[in-house]
């Protein structure tokens, strides 16, 4: 007699893995923007959005080079320096530069005040957390122990330099599952502000959330954020919302301290054998 | 509008991951037995089956310790060696066991002569091919050679020695996924002859195919095989069968040679929307 | 990489939209024949029940003409009338008529004496509300006034006449619902007493809830209904509740005071995901 | 005996309900730009794109107050006008806008060389033709002539000044297939180049087919878009279908002309039971 | 880890279960009533519609009973016989009635010329064939050689009179289905012109398929139906087949002569992994 | 118009049907073993675990002549006895066996001391209540009673002896429910403590639970199980339970005193329209 049997992971959630800029730390993802300017403000230089956008996501030694290709950063740098930085002269700008990206990021925790209940709830259901970033891992391993004092106890977190492909390909995600002994993918959840990220949970075969207000689709840093109108926020949320469930989010919330709620809807779902 | 949107991958495969014992190599998986009672041969010492069992999955070294700690072994031993083995010994009886692993899983090749219309067709559609094995590095690329001459190129490779937690935990599928750039875990086919290694695919969140025939489920050789009676093959067969698919196995074949239907058959599935 | 998006409406209920006749107004469904036996009364005729279920989804013109045309109707008239009614006269004998409609309809209003809560319940929740009637436009618009006393606030009504085909197609429904302004017809309830009402629901996407008591499959006033044995009762429910849930409708209650419930489980069906 | 029946629609499409601009007409949805800028060249006004998009959706009137209300259009058009435009001299403008509207639209049929077996394929089927448009009713009735001439026979086409909502509500779509006389809105097809458009269909329950070439996405004229290396084209191709299917569009194609596959593989679903 | 397997048959059909009276015999389900007015034609008594249908399904005493406590038939019998029948007049006359039954029902098989095709497709494919019956034991052994004739080896029958309850329980089919020695009720077809074994068949967990024309909503013998319009043919057919399809049959057919399709289907869907 | 109409059962559970050995009594299935080590033990015949497995399924007379047959046990046998047994002493020792298995089985029902309130929950649901049992009738009839002390009222029972097909095929689970006049097979829930048994559920259309603890799993009686280590325990119930998964059961519990949630699930689920 032919029979066919469809396997079900019907366990616990095992593991949550966040994204680190704009679902954990630098609010507005504005860091290295703001990191940017200070670098160059002796000189006073303005970075414009467009040329910022632009460099955002390339590693920290590409967005100098790429400034110094520029003729008219390179003219005002030239007004205050005797010559164009010397390969070691390089190095300290991005050893500085790397100072103030902590600093601005460690400012603006993406965490609101109301986050800790949530953290205390992941460890008491067990949850291993893992993190991924595309900071390089000088600055996040600064940025870790900040997160550790807000209660977010972290078991792994893998930096982008570690993997050959960049998201939305799994390759982190995965990298930090397996580093974290998960049994099956779909028992994790990964919690992203990107909709690359999103991207990046689901091509893992994992369950995700996206964080609406947090991260790249505000751009405002918490401050900026607290001071608009409700009409202003309702739209910004809406719109943001919107894109993360188009990429395809299981759940859509406004920060990270929201999650506890689709933590919970998801342990309900693997129970009945739903899967990411 | 509140809205939720599902997205499912509808694309090609994008790799098939081979088992390697059992799966491509050592049709009966009896090699290990083999080298052993080689390695012991001139002591005129016999490994009963239960002993075999006992330690087939451990490494080479953990192997030997456990028979010089047996005592019936150790007395046969020392009937023709003044004593135990020191560590240098122990060495270089580690290196003939691997030469003679080797040797007798490449004489039993799991791979049916009719197995290259399969790997052209692999080829032919740009799947990228991985394997996973236990074997440790040194076996493992002596024997991918002797594939590649079989006609299966093979992209990428993983050892069980590189990874933290055996199978069927998802972690040797999973990396050597990532080392292939994939860009969906449902994107994979994992081709597996043991019942860990379809439930590691399916932790992975990837589609499984089983053999029934060449593998741990027959263990027996391939002469052995040829020989039985029809009757007895299916016999077999069935009951190989339906372990496999009670494991959750999408797909269960013979031998690695009837896998085309197989692929062709999860392509369709991916094209109308479906999951692994 | 090939992607497909499966969406789906998450949101809320945003109308529901009854049936006039048996759902709302004329609990058995014998306003027009009672209207008829009264209009000729004078007379004596007696129009047997066979007569009123053929002309019973005529318009008004055609029911009188259908019985002028009848050798026995006539000949019974013309011992009461010199005559048979010219043009004029036919447009007084049907303002009599409607007259009576709306006078036995509104008398037997179908709704039970605890519906007030569901429509608080309605307009609590914000849905819209809109009606489906074939009653011409004059008898309807005497009609709703009644049924807001009863507290159910009316948005929008659409008279069959409005549309060029009858029930099951779904103009009546589609067209309300676009009156309506709602955003998706998966968020419309169509509440009927009818097959062919559930069917035109069922073809305009929405979600379906029959009334197996009030209406067409009982065909009793509530007073006749009231008098009968549990057992009678019994029997005529379940019948009627299966010939409706076989039509396909989602929910079949008793009357309109009973659909609460089956609200309350669509808004959490939509929740998940489900669609009508 | 509780027992529930669901119903599926399972017989053919009833009806293909296509979007005008950028579907049918306009490849790359810039008549209305074009238009503008005829109107004007007397003057030497030049139309920022941005102001362009900004109006692009605004009825005709309403364009032409926007551009008088700016100040640097108002003192262009006085260098070569005595004075602003008064009541009469608007309603002139307009009908000259209309008739440039006419003339870029009809120019840029979008419609490939071989879309005629496609609307032949349609009439055979024996499925209605609808066309939904935000043209006013005077430019469509000119253009719907042509698209006769082309061999798409359409049975009905609504205006967006029929209907109370813009899309993505479903009015459009809706009120045309009530005129279609459709029995199922699961048994129609909207055809759109538009996000909206496809959300539109998705609203009103219908299966929607995106066209990423011609229209909104591409925004080039034909003879631009044959102008692009292949590179180019595969880059937008793969941006404009990713955006559509992230809409939900059930299909996404390149233009009308491919949507016999879409239509024959709606059939299959339909037959075995499935729903838009 | 907690893992949930769901099972399902993949395997082929194992068993065609036939209803008889209207799917195998007796066309225009007739026998019944032609048999009466031929065992009291003697008397000249005309049995009209109603009574037919009273007592149609009654065992064959109960059916004389009901007649002889009629005080017409009562009447007309006395005319033509001095007293009532006793007991052993009764019998007699259940024999002549049986022997008449017989006799209409096997003049009027269910069976079109074309269906022997379908009865070698069962037997080539291996299906056990059953037979339910409400006819009793002695007439359904009558039946059964003639329809072997027409080439349907029948393994197995049961008659209503070996189960304590009637259709729409499951008990016939599923005692036929026990006797057949089938390993899965969801392997089994059952095959069926009226709801009430429809409704059998989907109690039993079985697959089913309606016969629209020959049987009891068709309810006129081969020939009267051969002399019907086109036009009345399809009234009777699309009415007879809606009403099957809202009984929740899988498929419907025209007769017996049409399921090779439906059967190979339901292989197909089997196969796929989907139930009844 | 063609529609499809999916009937589902929505229902309550109408039937709950055990297995005997192992889920309702003889906790560890050892009664056999002991009853005939105590039949023989005059001779001091020790039958070893590997024979009373090998005869475990076979009709008691088959279990003697087995043993008879073999050369070690007759000459045992003879020690003591002047000759084999004649058919007459065979016929009294099978007698006396069937005592021994009644004694062990009923000192060790399988149930729980806090079973009571499930079955107590079961009679007040109105559940019809089934036994199926490989046992011949004269020892199910000896331990129904005890059972129904135990609070479990038995509606009826049916023997293997019964019906011509052992399990995993589903005859003796649909003769139970036809017994049992249940309208639906998706009404019925098999409960059992074997993988064969889990099976004929599955093929009945049924719902299964399975019991790890009591029965073949466990195969250790209720006073060993207690005695055994929380860790041992584990290990035991965790292969157990996913061992009966993997047959596919719905639900794994203990023993039947933990059915209850599982019923109540079922429950919920049938009235969702889910099915076995």
């Amino acid at each position: 007699m032919h029979l066919n049997y469809h396997r079900k992971y019907c366990g616990k959630i095992q593991a949550v893995i966040f994204d680190m800029t704009g679902t954990l730390v630098d609010f507005g993802v504005k860091a290295n923007g703001q990191a940017l300017q200070q670098l160059f403000s002796h000189c006073q230089i303005h970075l414009s959005p467009d040329i910022l956008l632009a460099i955002a996501d390339l590693p920290d030694l590409a967005q100098l080079t790429y400034l110094f290709n520029m003729e008219g950063f390179k003219s005002q740098w030239q007004q205050h320096h005797s010559s164009l930085p010397d390969e070691k002269q390089l190095e300290q700008l991005i050893m500085q530069f790397r100072t103030h990206q902590i600093e601005y990021a460690s400012q603006q925790l993406s965490l609101p005040v109301d986050s800790k209940p949530v953290f205390q709830f992941i460890r008491k259901q067990g949850y291993k957390v893992g993190v991924c970033t595309h900071y390089c891992r000088d600055i996040a391993s600064d940025l870790i122990p900040q997160l550790t004092e807000q209660g977010l106890k972290i078991d792994h977190w893998v930096s982008a330099v570690d993997v050959s492909q960049p998201r939305p390909a799994p390759h982190l995600a995965l990298t930090c599952a397996v580093a974290l002994d998960i049994m099956s993918v779909a028992a994790c959840v990964k919690v992203d502000d990107s909709l690359k990220g999103i991207e990046e949970g689901l091509n893992a075969g994992m369950w995700t959330v996206g964080t609406a207000i947090s991260g790249e689709y505000n751009n405002r840093s918490m401050s900026e954020w607290n001071q608009l109108s409700n009409t202003e926020k309702d739209k910004i949320r809406s719109e943001a919302t919107l894109s993360l469930y188009r990429a395809g989010a299981h759940y859509v919330v406004d920060t990270v301290s929201d999650i506890q709620s689709c933590l919970e809807d998801i342990e309900a779902r693997l129970k009945r054998g739903e899967r990411p």
